[in-house]
């Protein structure tokens, strides 16, 4: 049996996306900003894949949805064309971002830190969230960006978004979310949460690999970080992905249509499976069921390393993770583990579990059953842990 | 009849190139940073893809031809990080391009002058071409960076690239060019023109939409334009579109094993249609025809609105356009018309068409027709050309 559980790596094409986006890459490869047929045949399937995506993700006519190649761009813009347009030669000088935030995110903040912007880290607490409570204690006047995560890659955790997007307005300061695991997996209304800037992407809700968005909230300045023509209202150039953008605003709308079942019976898999692990000695998952998004299970089995559980799953035709693919060919401890302050040994025992609606309860008995003789197998041969059993009582 | 000739706009993705990408799509929809099978199923399709990038444009293994969304991308990230490796807080301040360059790289080059940063755009002659001595007259220690594009994209014309590389290396200066309409028309070897930096984009040599790439010569240093995991050896984040990174390296391959049809059959036919072009009172065309890359002829023909004339032609199943895409929506005069001092009334009658090897021999003689026709109608209605004949002797 094959059964694919890293959908919070990337997530299969839905089938109805995929029929949807071939006639672009076939017949239809015009440039949409052309005058002639070509070009011009384009335009009724952008407008609605547009129509989808403001209705999908509840942004208003006013407001901007920008394609973009994927969340990591649409981060890095947010966050390099903030230092442009807000802080450089403002006198704002502070970002702020949760500790566990995707590397992109990270990555960005870094780089604003080395052109001497102040970089705030909020901690999280033992289910790996940051509080508005946290936010409360370290915003200020100077304090430029939020940038806090919807739900986080790892363990699904959703994070008090609406609240901080509202006290960061009320220091004056811009709030970004990166919405890129909450999208498809719960409703997103980014009008009701009322942020200023929010990333996704399309692989992440069974659409294709290589094109996302950036949300950005009415009349909003924002200096493009790709500059060029006349694209996108001039907020970012590059010739027209149509057939991706088509491609992921159906896989939006399908996924929105499926929220329920998302909420129900892959949640109940989740959950069947999380029961599972959890009847296992010795094991232990990070943050509480109900804030969680309702697909993701981070693990923690005392005395199995990640990655040797991983090559045990993949043998017997499971995909799983040890948490953020950026990250899984480093064979690093995860960060997520490490953040909360869990012990490095348990920090090395990750196990990210990510269903999607593709999943069948066949499935998932089958999982279960290899994760119990994974861990029988793995503990037996474990230094740590056949010696030393009294320590993970 | 239906024929394409705006191929400098965008491309119809090779057949070939369409069916390798498929399987992407559908089962094979791993990350290839995963550690399952669904990810390293994908690594030797990567690997054989880079490798045809790697052949196809002559780069060595030392150097990193890296993924990114488009030329935009590509051009944008060397412009603004140079500025941030080479220019911010050292002693050169100057970036020099060409004032016919794609406005992804005036854009960004504007961009940088609001940062600060000297641009000088070097004149073009009447086949709109930057030469030598233009760069010479301008070059100095204080130049950081030239970028100058290889092929242009409404002329066709070729840039002596090699000759303002090795310029640009006497003084110490970076150069990047842009190779977007070079690559799948003529003879790329990046080594051979030794560049530092070059940028191409998959749609233009019938590779799809949103995926092109940036080489970056051996061991130079290149800000991340965007920050993230360790994608691309930490140079280019974003989960890889494994589907699209195929297809262009096999669009590229097929494209160069068909170099020599380009350079003798359509190069026969472009000039064929030019000749009959020429064959028309007041009519002429830009650049001689031993410059320019084999499938381009920018016209201007006296008296008929560029716009006029694609409408004209679209109705007959013709798509041409007036000049670069990026500016079709805004009904502009050519902006190459304007830099080679054409007057403002011959600035508006570009018409640019551009071959593909998908063209026919009966398709041009139809297209030649039709563009007979199309001026014969068009002068008749047209105020200044049917009352001032004798302005255009
Ligand atoms: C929370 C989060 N943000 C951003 C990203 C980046 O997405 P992409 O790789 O499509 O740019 C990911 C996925 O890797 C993610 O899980
Ligand atoms: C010369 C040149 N450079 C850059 C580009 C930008 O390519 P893309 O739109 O794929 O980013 C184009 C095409 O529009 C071009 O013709």
């Amino acid at each position: 049996m094959k059964v694919y559980l890293d959908n919070n790596a990337t997530t299969m094409l839905d089938p109805n996306a995929y029929e949807l986006m071939l006639p672009f890459f076939k017949d239809m490869y015009g440039n949409p900003n052309s005058l002639h047929q070509w070009g011009s045949q384009t335009h009724p399937a952008l407008r609605e894949a547009m129509d989808k995506l403001y209705a999908g993700l509840g942004a208003s006519d006013l407001d901007d949805i920008v394609i973009t190649s994927c969340a990591t761009e649409s981060i890095n813009w947010v966050l390099k064309s903030v230092y442009f347009d807000y802080i450089l030669h403002k006198d704002r000088n502070e970002v702020i971002i949760s500790s566990v935030e995707h590397p992109a995110v990270i990555g960005a903040a870094m780089f604003l830190k080395s052109l001497g912007v102040k970089v705030i880290e909020l901690p999280v607490n033992d289910e790996g969230v940051s509080t508005l409570e946290d936010l409360k204690s370290v915003i200020s006047d100077k304090t430029a960006l939020v940038s806090v995560m919807w739900a986080n890659n790892e363990t699904g955790m959703i994070f008090p978004i609406k609240e901080m997007a509202e006290l960061s307005h009320q220091y004056g300061a811009l709030f970004h979310t990166d919405a890129t695991q909450a999208v498809g997996k719960i409703k997103v209304n980014l009008r009701d949460v009322n942020v200023d800037f929010a990333s996704f992407s399309a692989h992440k809700f069974h659409g294709p690999k290589g094109v996302g968005g950036l949300f950005i909230k009415k009349g909003l300045k924002l200096t493009p970080l790709l500059h060029g023509g006349e694209h996108m209202g001039g907020r970012r150039s590059g010739t027209l992905n149509v057939a991706f953008i088509v491609a992921m605003a159906e896989a939006l709308r399908i996924a929105n249509t499926m929220l329920d079942f998302e909420n129900s019976h892959i949640r109940r898999l989740r959950d069947k499976l999380e029961d599972k692990i959890l009847s296992i000695k010795d094991t232990s998952v990070i943050g509480r069921r109900e804030y969680r998004v309702p697909n993701t299970i981070l693990a923690s089995i005392k005395g199995v390393e990640g990655e040797a559980m991983l090559w045990d799953l993949n043998k017997n035709g499971i995909a799983a993770s040890t948490g953020s693919a950026c990250a899984s060919e480093a064979l690093e401890s995860n960060p997520i583990m490490e953040a909360i302050g869990a012990e490095n040994d348990l920090a090395h025992t990750a196990l990210r579990l990510s269903l999607s609606r593709f999943n069948t309860e066949e499935e998932i008995d089958y999982v279960a059953r290899q994760i119990e003789n994974a861990t029988q197998r793995l503990r037996a041969i474990s230094s740590t842990y056949a010696y030393n059993p009294n320590n993970y009582k």
